[in-house]
């Protein structure tokens, strides 16, 4: 009765796996199948004259194909959720998950594909012949570094937005509830001290988001505590270039050591660790009116509960406490402006846009400590993201 | 006013056009996501459970993803309808009508994916890395010789089934309507004589089947003639390895010509040409009772009109004419019946079944000369098709 997996057996009662079954998404037809001319014009013939119009003028495809309202989500399995590399079959339930969020929350068509290779040349060739049916690329759970790289050629090489959302999302909506806490504790961006803890695909971007908002004074670390330009790996060459470049540009005093040992003085401390890595005691260092974000999921670094004594603001990736930072305030919403105005790429000023609409989300009146980002279901979020991004590329594009 | 290209500002004002704007499918949620507890069981936290389980046994992709239901239509845009390459942008539109059939026909969810290479190493590369996601692949109007080679590989190398369906879809409606013409006219297949007219995809399977049905006269004409081990590019090595094939697998009395050259004394001239290559007089020339399934879309080979004072039998691939022969009676149902047995190909035991099944479909009262072959919006056909393909599936199984 102790085992650690659910026996099959169980699946059947049980609710979770009961909605998963089948599918969470399916396809619709959007126009009648029901006489000869129905036919007609949906299939042969008729439809032989919309691929003449979009093969004399490819631009038509955003007019008459799913192009203009269709976005894919594309994994290789290899960070999803907490659980790790587990390959694409597994991760697919992720990928619907996501793709009915496009849907429900902006009204994109999202479709999920899980790719059977870790190879970023082949995910990249993979992206690359796909683009015909898509107006943007949503790339997720695909573990770092190799996920910079993917992304960068594809932006490169592709002329519809790219955008993995495990950078880009979260560090939008870091930014967002940043700002609100920066607010509230009358902080300015250019003064903050933050601590960052955890370097993949999130920290990162997190990390490049700050600066170009502002922050000057980061430190970040890894497993092997803090990165700087005297620690060995980077001297010995054995550093990623991605976390090579984090070195030269943050942690100017070369802080060493774990979180706990460089927290001193901090006002942010932002944990995307996906580990329990804070002892909540090493807190009451940190400058006063201390924020936290401790975005782990399920288990943030330090729980609210063990911060509560020591935190003026504090944040979860978690729906069940207050402050919940999660990318759905933002994916929906920067694909649905991109899509709108045909954007070709997803620029920072755009996901700058996006964290100011996040923010300005929560009405002066209501914001507070415990109410720094607008909870996941305000429906307004989307269209609010959307129209500044689009506004933002519209100006971007001038 | 008499340009042939639609002026674009027509377009809004064109039904066909009006029909198409935005695209034709739609990606739609089959559960709620209205409060937390529905996200904290179609997303995180809930999900990861039902992706452990899939970890553990990716079987279980099958009961709780879309997979189970979901085909992926490609193509690469080398051979849309009677417009040949016009890539893969412009073949979009075709592919979502094709989504819409798999739908309406058979509830299969199908997505249309059109890619942009037309390298057959990178499309087989494409599809493999995709398979995940799906239950089946559809290749769909990619041109000969290399669909020959793309389907082989694809069969070899995915546990799911992959039916390219210009050839085998038509070679099975084909079958179907040629075993209730040999019913009427009393015919057995292994006395048949039949001319091929045109030998891409659709010619080359068409020959097969008829082979395996029994059918042993067959001569095969391309646009340079009849194919036979004496003709020139057979003889200098310049034909591709499937003509070779046909060469020796046909024709033993080698005749030579264009198809008016070679009719003589045939019972049956089906053609897949694309082009109007078939004089009406030389229908004359053919064998008592003679049957011709002219399928060229929107031009048949020779129209029914003209062949009307030769010809017992007329079939088109036209649907203002009797006898329609078209590959929606056939691939719905072959997929669905795939799908429902989770079959890892289509063998060619579950296409003889297919056949069978949309022949059945016409019942013995209704059974007549112009009518050898079910409409196409008769409902029953899909799924009668179905049971026979799963029924086979699962005999072949044992």
């Amino acid at each position: 009765m102790a085992a650690s997996v659910t026996p099959i057996a169980a699946y059947t009662t049980d609710r979770t796996f009961a909605l998963h079954r089948g599918g969470k998404i399916e396809q619709r037809n959007k126009t009648p199948l029901r006489t000869r001319d129905d036919l007609s014009m949906a299939y042969t013939p008729g439809v032989a004259r919309v691929c003449e119009a979009i093969h004399a003028d490819p631009e038509q495809a955003f007019e008459y194909t799913i192009k203009r309202n269709t976005v894919a989500v594309v994994s290789d399995g290899t960070a999803v959720l907490g659980l790790g590399d587990i390959g694409p079959a597994a991760a697919l339930p992720v990928m619907e998950g996501k793709a009915m969020l496009f849907k429900e929350f902006a009204g994109v068509d999202a479709f999920p594909l899980c790719l059977d290779t870790k190879d970023p040349d082949e995910i990249v060739a993979t992206v690359k012949a796909l683009a015909p049916t898509f107006g943007g690329i949503n790339l997720e759970d695909i573990s770092a570094p190799r996920c910079f790289e993917i992304e960068d050629r594809l932006i490169d090489e592709l002329d519809i937005p790219v955008f993995h959302d495990d950078q880009h999302g979260t560090a939008v909506v870091v930014l967002a509830a940043l700002l609100n806490a920066v607010k509230l504790t009358g902080r300015r961006m250019e003064q903050l001290r933050v601590l960052v803890v955890g370097l993949g695909a999130a920290g990162v971007a997190v990390t490049k988001i700050l600066r170009a908002a502002g922050v000057e004074h980061v430190v970040g670390c890894d497993s092997r505590g803090a990165v700087h330009t005297e620690r060995g790996d980077y001297v010995d060459g054995a550093m990623n270039p991605v976390k090579r470049w984090y070195a030269e540009h943050t942690n100017p005093e070369r802080r060493d050591g774990a979180p706990a040992d460089v927290i001193d003085g901090m006002d942010l401390v932002i944990g995307l660790s996906g580990a329990r890595v804070l002892p909540a005691e090493a807190l009451a260092r940190m400058a006063p009116d201390p924020i936290v974000f401790a975005m782990a999921n399920p288990n943030p670094e330090v729980t609210p509960e063990e911060a509560a004594p020591y935190v003026r603001i504090m944040a979860t990736g978690r729906s069940d406490y207050p402050n919940q930072i999660n990318n759905v305030l933002c994916f929906p919403g920067i694909f649905r402006g991109a899509l709108d105005v045909r954007a070709t790429r997803v620029t920072e000023a755009m996901k700058m846009a996006a964290a100011r609409a996040i923010a300005d989300a929560v009405p002066e009146r209501e914001l507070r400590d415990d109410c720094i980002v607008p909870s996941v279901f305000n429906r307004d979020v989307a269209p609010a993201v959307a129209a500044a991004v689009a506004e933002q590329a519209r100006a971007g594009a001038v």
